[in-house]
């Protein structure tokens, strides 16, 4: 066996051609890394370098054990929103406790997708549909929003629902501190141009392509240098009373073990797996977007295993839970990324900055980190996909409007826990709605064709009835309920045919039903029949008690079981 | 409009020889019920009265709104052990806040059935699987047992699952009370003896068999009425120590609404959801394998609303959660009820017996009633599904074993969150495993079939794929997935057919997903076309955006899109 197969294929056959590609995608990320690390750490209620150390490993890790080329890994804002919902009822903002908390969460949700990855549950990824998806981040988006306020104006308000904020927003707002708020606005009007009219503008004044791109992106760095070095010279901080990060430890962290409470484990067993749903199909969605673009194929299961990986180094690393981000991966697309190599770049960039360039970070305003926050994520609605679902389907834009006014009104957990009811409820009652028809002969053919939409012959006393889907625990009673309101419908029906040729499964609970059926409409005289039963579904029917008494009661197709019928019937005429 | 048209149709419609076996019917299930509600009360941690009060009202008020003709609804075992694991940990057994907290749970359980059956969630009756409820109950029947030891031998063991009970047994068997375990065992054999060697020792005695029947279902009785006089006689509960009923309050309920504290309709939220589940399953699964025998409709939303009046009628007359009972049931259709007038029946005798009789019931030991319970739930045990299962579908199997150690192991809500959780895994993975097939053409004909399955034409540059199911949020992304793998495999595609003969509908998660996959698909010189599309699908599509762009590439037959193909491939080859 070669030394070399248990590298990454990517690493196997790297080419030299793009290796500028993945330096410069590399290099742009962690330019947008540094200020979004500090913020969402803000966001998930931990000190600034927490975001820093959840920067480093985490992109190493999933280099190595996931499947995409392009995911840029690391905090992302709705993962560190749930991050601070699920801690902070536990412990005050700013402890130790609640820093060693978020990393326990890392470590838990770590562990649980890289178990779900070895089970190979990466099919879970699709269970949730997008207008619930789109719902629940639309309402976390608002939720940050709000919760931003605080930092972007320096007043205090609540942690809390959306209405709990807007609610003391009013008594809060007259407080407001003047130097911050302008120069968070500053920062979010700058940050809301450079991403709509700066780049027709760049573009307008013949500036090539490539440089305007490079310059929209690294707008946030523009924003947070000259904030950080007018704050440092004016001495806002002290002077006029602004917050600021404040004092950032350098140095990389120690690797250690995160202390274990169990109770504290029970405690985070829910949020842990939420934040491992929304963070595994926010990773995917934004992984397979990118990967079809090129071509390539996204994995479930290894990205399962890769984001768990990358979560139990982020609590290796004292960081906390981690994922691909959806802006920033497209970033790291766009900017040329093939491989990981990108993101192994990016890691030591940031590697880089803790070892020795957090001094310079001391004196940014968070009034600045909290318009990246705000403008990071209203850039993630999307009203259009709200206004498509209505014209398309209403039942999807009332749950997508669900989950967004779930998560203002209840909270983030609560939010997401709506979308996942909906989505269940809505694939119980899709498997439970199986499509079937009653089916007659086309005149002069041995097709068969649904009564209800073509001209078609039926036989008085046979009801012949097409399952167009495999037939198993959540339809089966619905199928039996049908045959009985069919009877019921035609009292002098004798014979049942059941055509099985869309049912590529039968499972226990389907058997048991068909058995049950057999049984009490032979004792009211009924026979019931099957034709074209596809051949491993036969093969298994013929073990089965079911499968041996209805011996001669099995046609190869619909014709033949017609033809079986009439001449069954023949006799009871003439005679 | 009639003045009738109010009353339920089997009122309006009744016919006069349903009558005798109506009554029979009634009087034989209230034989049986008025010990099992004893025994069920004392399963719950409730006095006995609780246990009569609870099988009067709800059996009138399902006879007004359910739509089964033989249900027999009561307190059942399995949730009255539900409803004990729900309270214990709130309150003391015994008083009077845990007898308050049982009431709630009913009015809760029954309110959200209630809602359930207007929201019409009936479906929802389906989405267990067979294996998940037989597992369940085996279990909850076992749990049952080990917690009845305490009652049938007069041993202090503790409350708790089964491993704790087993554990404590060694150290308390030595302090059985012998007169107490000597009456308990006797009941238990009597009753094992009367289903299991009975029928057929009365049988060969040329006893008719319509009172071998009546002989065998009055058992229950027997035994009480032999054990309770013989305790009174004898002053055993003084003399030997055994426990007995103890006093029954005579005279109705008064009826009310129970307070209500919102803190504990929060903390009974989860439980009186499981229990509503459990029961509304296991009454549906009873009243449709009766309702079939007699080719009757059962409608899940209705039985919502009759089983949610039902426990909403339990709690305002001091009862607890109620449902349609599995055995009662039985012996009630057995027994020749055509119509709920049976049930009303009963409820009337029952109530004749709160009035005034109670006063007997004192001296009945508990023991005989533990047996009495102990003999009715291992009936539900159902070993034979289990090596069925074991033959026709291992995971099937393996569902079955999981949820059984899941009740043993953790108790009885984490059992049947364990088969909620494998239910709704296993239908998620079936969701994302649409069938699908790549298809060729059958030479000489206009026929396309499975590559795989048979000797068909291909065309180098063409993937022609047939989707065999509805396209939706859990098999979208799955599709896009085995498009992206086809094109690796086969890079020199220009074509990519999508066969719809199957799609009955397209959501907004396929619907986006087709959308993206089109653009990506076109930026790579590839063309998505669609063939087959159905009449209702093709007009919804129509309207969006794809559908306008994809105006041209909808074909209606995959012939003609193998044409077209071919047309298109013609000029490039022969130039």
């Amino acid at each position: 066996m070669n030394a070399n197969a248990w590298l990454p294929a990517w690493l196997r056959s790297y080419r030299r051609e793009w290796l500028s590609g993945d330096i410069s995608a590399g290099l742009i990320v962690s330019v947008v890394l540094i200020p979004q690390s500090l913020a969402y750490a803000l966001l998930a209620g931990l000190p600034p370098q927490a975001g820093l150390y959840a920067s480093v490993l985490p992109l190493l890790a999933y280099a190595l054990f996931g499947s995409s080329m392009a995911l840029a890994v690391g905090p992302v804002a709705v993962v560190s929103l749930m991050t601070a919902a699920a801690i902070a009822p536990m412990a005050a903002v700013g402890s130790a406790e609640y820093a060693a908390l978020a990393i326990l969460l890392a470590l838990l949700s770590g562990a649980m997708l890289f178990a779900a990855g070895l089970l190979r549950l990466g099919f879970l990824a699709y269970f949730l549909s997008r207008p619930v998806i789109n719902g629940f981040i639309a309402g976390s988006a608002l939720l940050i929003t709000f919760g931003q306020l605080k930092y972007l104006l320096g007043i205090a308000l609540p942690n809390g629902t959306a209405i709990e904020i807007v609610r003391a927003l009013p008594a809060a707002l007259p407080h407001t501190n003047v130097t911050t708020a302008n120069i968070g606005l500053l920062a979010l009007v700058y940050l809301v141009f450079a991403r709509t009219a700066m780049p027709r503008v760049l573009l307008a004044m013949g500036i090539p392509k490539q440089l305007v791109f490079l310059k929209t992106r690294l707008a946030i760095m523009t924003v947070v240098v000259i904030a950080t070095v007018w704050s440092a010279l004016a001495g806002i901080d002290a002077g006029a009373n602004v917050a600021v990060v404040g004092v950032v430890p350098s140095g990389l962290p120690a690797l250690r073990l995160p202390a274990i409470d169990w109770q504290q484990v029970w405690a985070l067993c829910l949020p842990a797996s939420l934040i491992s749903l929304v963070g595994f199909v926010e990773s995917m969605s934004v992984a397979q977007s990118l990967a079809l673009k090129r071509g390539e194929r996204v994995d479930p299961d290894r990205e399962l295993l890769g984001i768990g990986v990358a979560n139990v180094a982020s609590a290796l690393s004292g960081g906390f839970p981690v994922t691909g981000g959806f802006a920033r991966s497209i970033i790291n697309f766009d900017a040329g990324a093939r491989t990981p190599v990108a993101s192994m770049i990016s890691a030591i960039v940031m590697a880089i900055v803790i070892a020795g360039l957090t001094g310079w970070l001391r004196y940014l305003p968070l009034s600045v980190l909290a318009a990246t926050i705000i403008v990071a994520v209203l850039a993630l609605v999307d009203l259009k996909a709200f206004s498509n679902a209505w014209r398309y389907d209403k039942a999807d834009a009332v749950s997508m409007l669900l989950t967004f006014a779930g998560v203002l009104v209840l909270g983030v957990e609560q939010g997401i826990l709506t979308g996942v009811a909906l989505s269940l409820t809505a694939l119980v009652w899709r498997s439970s709605h199986p499509h079937m028809a009653v089916v007659g002969r086309v005149p002069g053919t041995e097709h068969f064709r649904n009564v209800d939409r073509h001209q078609v012959q039926i036989r008085p006393g046979l009801i012949a009835l097409r399952v167009d889907e495999s037939l198993y625990f959540a339809n089966a009673q619905v199928l039996e309920d049908r045959i009985v309101s069919l009877i019921r419908e035609q009292p002098n029906t004798r014979c049942v045919l059941l055509i099985m040729s869309a049912v590529n499964q039968l499972d226990t609970t389907a058997l048991d039903m068909l058995t049950e059926l057999d049984q009490s409409l032979a004792a009211r005289g009924i026979a019931l029949q099957f034709a074209e039963v596809k051949g491993p579904v036969l093969d298994r029917l013929r073990t089965t008690p079911l499968g041996r008494r209805m011996h001669g009661r099995i046609f190869l197709s619909t014709h033949q079981a017609f033809v079986a019928f009439d001449a069954s019937d023949q006799p009871a005429e003439t005679s």
